[in-house]
């Protein structure tokens, strides 16, 4: 058994397109990630494809073989739904194929379309993620649910919104550069501070983005990437998923994410690394807190300890362990069912050294992405590494 | 590699339950089925599960937690979405991850909540199984696509809508002793003839029904199995998928299902037999026409030759190949993302002997199970074996 090598991956520029129906988002992302793996579409031998509100958003299911249609692909297609962590397990799929030796060239992607629906559709189809019975009716919603971890975090551990702040800004610092990004704005600490306030103590700049995207890449195996003399330098060397009850109020403690524990310690396992290897993370900041709770579960940092890690620089740019040099879903933006293909593209993209914000960690041959879903009862992790 | 075991199964009554939630309904399935595998929740490493319409219906998304946490299993679970296919796509990841030797329990289901919506809901709700933009929107339904199937087919190989209500009135004689079926009905040839036009030529018995219910099933490593001394005798040993362009307007033909015919070969393949060596099936007849092309895809019978299997009796229970024991989609019910596992469960039940039917086939030692989504834009064939 060889590592699923990443041969190519493609993402269209996030941001705000309602007149983009989600077929046409991902034929972009989709060809631009065979274009850029040099793979024929022929060879394709199954799309993996991660989809979260297509019911809600544009009156469609049944998208897998439709989007193996914009792409060209005559395979199956299978349309995976864990929420926002829909293409994370889309991904898992495309690992256990690969490894299995069932293919040798596999797509695995995602797409969301969401403006088109307005904020108000956009929150309700988002609402969906989370209990509807015994949250949503009670008038639960996801910034409200975040604010409740946030401050069972600050209650269990301290921290402040100016800690949060810090994770807002250097995210939205880390876009600057990437053109795919939805928000390239700098934004200070007081900004953050001053923003109207969503739900206390969640302001307008400690939640992601509404997003349109698509994201798209190419997974091979090793025999197949060295017959075609493939580019292909990244593996996907660990894989893991967690779960945990669908509803905040069926859980132990709101100030931890066990599921991404789970999913964190069997994709190391699966790699044979300690946390302790870990160069670079793209984490699900679906909100400032949700980062800081990724990262401790993630084992980058001790419970209690990951608040200050963007304010003390470790987790910028210039830090020890740079998170989210894409500008993460908080900066990037977030079009659910791709975000997790997305992740993948950015640390494979930081490994190969073609990311704008590569030269942040030059000497990196481990990375991380962690993609979560609703408050976090779904969690999948994967690990990537270049090099021997 | 060794196949993996079907320890036990669960299927809910199949009806009109308006007032039973899609959880209510999972969970009866899913503790039935590990019930009767003997298997403790503890030991289950993965929930795979099927669902289509949840969003629309329920307004529940991100089932996949939710749905373990209903039957104590403490475990990764991830939400399929293939259309009326859905569950056969999770029935493929189950036997993967058995196969690959990433896990050696898991359980595979899937529910559906229909009624509670009504008949144009749930209607509404199905035809998102189609091309939106190019299909619904231009005012086609599914009793309209089959129609227009049924129609071609007639042109292109012959047959009549008296062959057609032979497949209803064998499928709803099939369902008589069946207690989990909706339609335990004896209906007749001059009934169906005579049941008011859906869609020329397919009249009111040549529809399945709207259906909630649920499935779900433990499969099992053979060496689980054998450690833990489980009565599983059944093993799936080959599984297959194939894929076309969503909508009908974009195939050559209206009167073949070439995605069923790869799912097939690949099954078959994978389980090293020939079309020949299949002694009953259970395949997807939301339409009494669907039933025909699916016995052509599968090989059972030769292109033109499966209109008239019924009305010579070689599919009934008294003939040489009994297709639907169950009932099929027709008369047992069609809840749409639980459909593929309660083929499963009828297949495994008939070749260990406990189904009602299952004295149609004594010495029946491979059974097929084919389940089809849209207008058979997904297909996944299964099939299963029981003996040396």
């Amino acid at each position: 058994m060889t590592d699923p090598r990443v041969a190519g991956a493609g993402v269209t520029t996030f941001g705000s397109y309602p007149e983009r129906t989600g077929r046409d988002l991902f034929a972009e992302a989709g060809l631009e990630a065979l274009d850029q793996s040099g793979v024929p579409a022929a060879d394709v031998e199954a799309l993996y494809y991660g989809n979260f509100m297509g019911e809600l958003a544009e009156h469609q299911g049944h998208q897998g073989p439709l989007m193996a249609e914009m792409v060209g692909v005559d395979a199956p297609a299978t349309r995976y739904e864990a929420a926002c962590a829909s293409a994370g397990a889309a991904i898992r799929s495309a690992v256990q194929a690969i490894r299995s030796g069932e293919a040798d060239v596999v797509m695995v992607g995602g797409a969301e379309r969401m403006t088109n629906i307005g904020t108000a559709g956009a929150t309700d189809a988002l609402s969906i993620a989370a209990d509807d019975l015994y949250e949503i009716r009670a008038g639960m919603t996801f910034p409200g649910a975040y604010a409740l971890m946030a401050r069972s975090y600050f209650e269990e551990y301290g921290g402040s919104r100016e800690d949060l702040a810090h994770v807002a800004v250097k995210n939205h610092e880390h876009a600057l550069v990437n053109d795919h990004a939805q928000l390239q704005k700098e934004i200070s600490v007081a900004d953050a501070l001053e923003a109207p306030m969503v739900a206390e103590p969640l302001g307008l700049y400690d939640a992601c983005p509404i997003t349109d995207g698509a994201a798209a890449a190419i997974v091979t195996s090793e025999a197949y990437a060295a017959e075609h003399d493939l580019d292909a330098p990244v593996r996907i060397s660990g894989t893991g998923q967690g779960g945990d009850n669908l509803a905040l109020q069926d859980r132990a403690h709101y100030a931890q994410t066990p599921a991404a524990d789970k999913a964190a310690r069997e994709a190391y396992d699966d790699a044979g690394i300690g946390a302790d290897a870990v160069d670079v993370a793209e984490v699900h900041d679906c909100f400032t807190i949700a980062e800081v709770l990724a990262l401790e579960s993630l084992a980058l940092f001790e419970r209690g300890e990951a608040i200050t890690a963007a304010r003390d620089g470790t987790t910028t740019r210039h830090g020890e362990l740079p998170v989210n040099l894409s500008g993460g879903l908080k900066a990037k933006g977030h079009p659910v069912g791709a975000t997790g293909v997305a992740q993948l593209a950015t640390i494979a993209w930081v490994l190969d050294g073609s990311h704008p914000r590569a030269d942040a960690v030059p000497d990196a041959t481990v990375g991380v992405a962690h993609n979560a879903g609703g408050t976090v009862a779904s969690t999948t992790v994967h690990v990537l590494e270049v090099g021997e």
